[in-house]
């Protein structure tokens, strides 16, 4: 990709982005970098807690792909230094310190799941314990000297807080601070983080010029809304889709979401420039494509980079046999007869379905059978007594599926 | 003097000082230490910057003395973390960083100066390098927890400086915090400071509570007046006695304060307690004593602890000589005889007086003559004309003299 002018180097890595501060000096340092036949240094930073990520993570970590794409270093920075202190005050419980050992098993986890979008051959994962750790009094003092108290009361956070008359404690002030030395320490070219980052990133661009090195472009990432379209993706609010689900959930939750939604998604989880994506959108809206198409289009895209396209191409196929044509899952196990529903050697299908729990009750059953919405073996059930005819019975209410070895 | 009763030991501890936080602390830890049979460590900080004391510096010297005298110990601390960095802004370029050599110079300053005063037996001089330097980000972090941003803020200069939109580098927040943490590793029972140091002093207070340690009990002493009784005694405005200055110009200097500051000098630059000031005050303004003997007095105090006695002796003779009796000074060196003014074995003592420069000019050395106001060897002169009868003239104009060698 690396044939591609400026301008399209520009559009497909500023793709996505909340704000760049700023696409002039992004420009200006990919110049450099080209005149100086080097790779850019792009920095994210990520906590040292056990990582269980969903798409919404992932929106930033496909922004450092991106410049991995065109060639760049991604560097996943690992917050651990933060993460052996845990909470000093000891106000959080929820935060206590972490040992080496865990540290160093999340950014196990963080390895196999990241590596599934960016290229371990140009990615550095750092811990910034390597260098916050022997910072000395002395050094610290000078660092600090490089910030202004009025500054930091300047993050929006602790203006509320600081106003409200809510307890900031000052080793709240040095965390920015590290942050931004991270930069330094790195030779940081570009940060990328999301938008509540923003003045930590600032905070970076300015420690560097203070110690002679030119200011990283800052980058942030918006917030993916998740599967409702309204808010963003939490595990709390239950509208995500976890990297780790399997290929056929992934799939079937990423076919729930409105079409409107799928273009946000095709923008930040994959990497279909701004151009492809505008056609594509042209080409829906003017009806030369169907839009379940297209976002069977992208559920793919995003399934193959999570696991791989044969598994993309098998749950594509699996969502269209069950959801779509109403086929019986491929996977679907075979239980045993329930006890109590055969009598000389008749099968009473509305206690079958009822002890399957396909329907509520043994009057529901009735009911469904006489609406003529059973099938077995696909041919419809109209009796309420059934002779087996083969080993194997596939019954199905509507959407629901039984597979019953006798 | 341990065999003080309590109160007693408090009044002579708390003597001078501008306020105790709180006198029932201390009247409770010094029972305390009576108990466990333990000197309380009593701490004051000082610059690491070359000490060229005068007796306002002296004042909190003096407390630190008054505990040693009870039995406790002295902790001179040299803030010499601080002169390590030097202004890591480099705005203030009088301030560069020092190097340990100096330091240690500065230190052995210090000790000369200080030992005037304090007992070296019951001194601990410490550096807080010694605990800051070996600090590193996480017990920092740590540290920092302990203090809000808000808190900082009230520092009354912080305060101002923060309202008029003055930077404060986040540095200086360490500095507090540092002086505090001072406290802690010290394990001080007090800590003594001017007032200007009460902000601080008090940090060390929470964070001794903090760190599981009874909070130290903070005095501050006021700023002493200069020799005009106005403004603070300061070497740039002139109105100071330094402790390095000899005998004679320290008894001079401090025979020309006025009758009311000699009552605040009695309080601030002895060891008499408030008791025996008070009852020396009660006789002079009753007229039992002459206001001139009560000074005497005090400047024969202050000059022997600098001093000797004998030296205070000496000191207060020679006062008495030149001063009060228009003596010639004992140490006045003899000159040679100028050149032409002696004729045919005869002295034109005008062109003489002119020559030594005690007359602005001859014709004003002929007034004086005239007027009876030149004496040689204790004789009046009434001729311009002299013919010495001796190998060494003492001559004498008004208060100014010349000791001249033939």
């Amino acid at each position: 990709m690396t044939s591609l002018s400026i301008d399209e180097q520009l559009a497909y890595l500023t793709k996505g982005f909340a704000e760049v501060i700023r696409v002039e000096d992004l420009r200006e340092r990919l110049l450099l970098a080209q005149k100086e036949n080097r790779p850019l240094r792009v920095k994210a930073g990520f906590d040292p807690t056990a990582p269980d990520l969903h798409l919404g993570h992932t929106v930033l970590i496909r922004k450092l792909k991106h410049f991995q794409d065109l060639g760049h270093t991604a560097i996943f920075l690992i917050g651990d230094m933060t993460g052996l202190i845990g909470d000093p005050t000891g106000r959080n419980l929820t935060r206590p310190p972490m040992t080496r050992d865990q540290i160093a098993a999340n950014a196990e986890t963080y390895r196999q799941q990241i590596f599934k979008l960016l290229d371990p051959e140009k990615t550095e994962i750092r811990f910034n314990s390597e260098w916050l750790e022997p910072l000395g009094f002395e050094q610290l003092v000078r660092l600090c000297s490089h910030y202004t108290v009025a500054r930091l009361l300047e993050r929006d956070d602790f203006t509320k807080r600081y106003r409200e008359g809510s307890p900031i404690s000052l080793h709240e002030f040095l965390y920015p601070i590290s942050q931004g030395y991270d930069s330094v320490a790195l030779r940081a070219d570009v940060e990328l983080g999301g938008t509540d980052q923003k003045f930590n990133l600032l905070v970076g661009r300015e420690l560097q010029k203070d110690y002679g090195q030119p200011s990283q472009i800052v980058a942030t990432t918006p917030l993916l809304e998740g599967l409702d379209g309204v808010q963003k993706m939490s595990k709390s609010l239950g509208n995500y889709v976890g990297i780790a689900e399997a290929p056929e959930e992934m799939f079937k939750k990423l076919m729930s979401i409105s079409d409107h939604l799928m273009w946000r998604y095709y923008e930040l989880l994959t990497d279909l420039t701004q151009e492809q994506t505008r056609a594509l959108r042209q080409e829906t809206e003017a009806g030369e494509r169907h839009p379940m198409e297209v976002k069977t289009e992208l559920a793919r895209r995003v399934v193959a980079d999570f696991h791989s396209a044969a598994d993309a191409q098998r749950a594509a196929g699996e969502f269209t046999r069950v959801v779509r044509q109403g086929q019986a899952p491929s996977d679907l196990e075979a239980v045993p007869l329930p006890e109590g529903v055969s009598q000389d050697g008749q099968i009473r299908i509305d206690k079958l379905l009822a002890k399957l729990g396909i329907a509520p009750s043994v009057s529901e059953a009735v009911r469904r059978v006489k609406a003529n919405a059973v099938e077995i073996n696909g041919d419809k059930v109209t009796d309420l007594k059934y002779t087996p005819s083969s080993k194997e019975l596939w019954l199905q209410v509507g959407r629901k599926w039984a597979r019953i070895r006798l």
